[in-house]
């Protein structure tokens, strides 16, 4: 048979889902285009949804994920905050702990398929 | 702010998607069930749905996942078969173990956030 791999997705829930891979995507690309917007159409997502996506995970962390800064020396701007970017990088920590955990115990698992 | 939890998916691929909580979910109904039609509709799934999933799943592995039998002294029905089952409680017991060592670990991780 085809040989298998594992793909695991993290999602962090307070009680509703605030954090997982598409939110740390978008977070990364606003750090690349400095606009929420462009953030968006990057990833071919709906901007509506982008926002909604930001405003509820401010909503169930209790703090601000993004600053935007209106005009100014270099022309304003999206920026992701402190508080937010301490989330993104444990997340992906987090995330590398447990591929690095569930690639190595894969096989043990799955050896019979193998055989 | 809230208390953050984490929730884990696996999901194991060949080339495509071929096993995952959905597949895992209406195995179980199968056996509950002794139907795939009976099991899709206790999850609210289309039959056609479900057929599409355990087809898909047997393409990919290489072997049957379904024994159905016509009629007989029990009135025939839908089983899981030795091959399905086995990838199936090893999918299990590998989700058990990650979901324990990312239960583990999650404190490690995000302990800034108790601050």
């Amino acid at each position: 048979m085809a040989k298998l791999r594992v793909k695991i997705t993290v999602r962090l829930f307070t009680d509703e889902k605030c954090f997982g891979p598409g939110v740390a995507e978008l977070l990364h690309r606003v750090d690349e285009c400095h606009s929420l917007r462009a953030a968006a159409i990057s990833m071919e997502m709906a901007y509506s949804k982008a926002w909604t996506i930001i405003h509820n995970m401010e909503q169930r962390l209790g703090f601000p994920v993004l600053e935007v800064k209106i005009g100014g020396k270099n022309g304003g701007g999206a920026t992701v905050t402190p508080e937010a970017r301490q989330i993104l990088e444990a997340y992906e920590r987090y995330c590398r702990r447990i591929n690095e955990y569930a690639e190595g115990v894969f096989q043990e698992e799955f050896a019979f398929l193998e055989s």
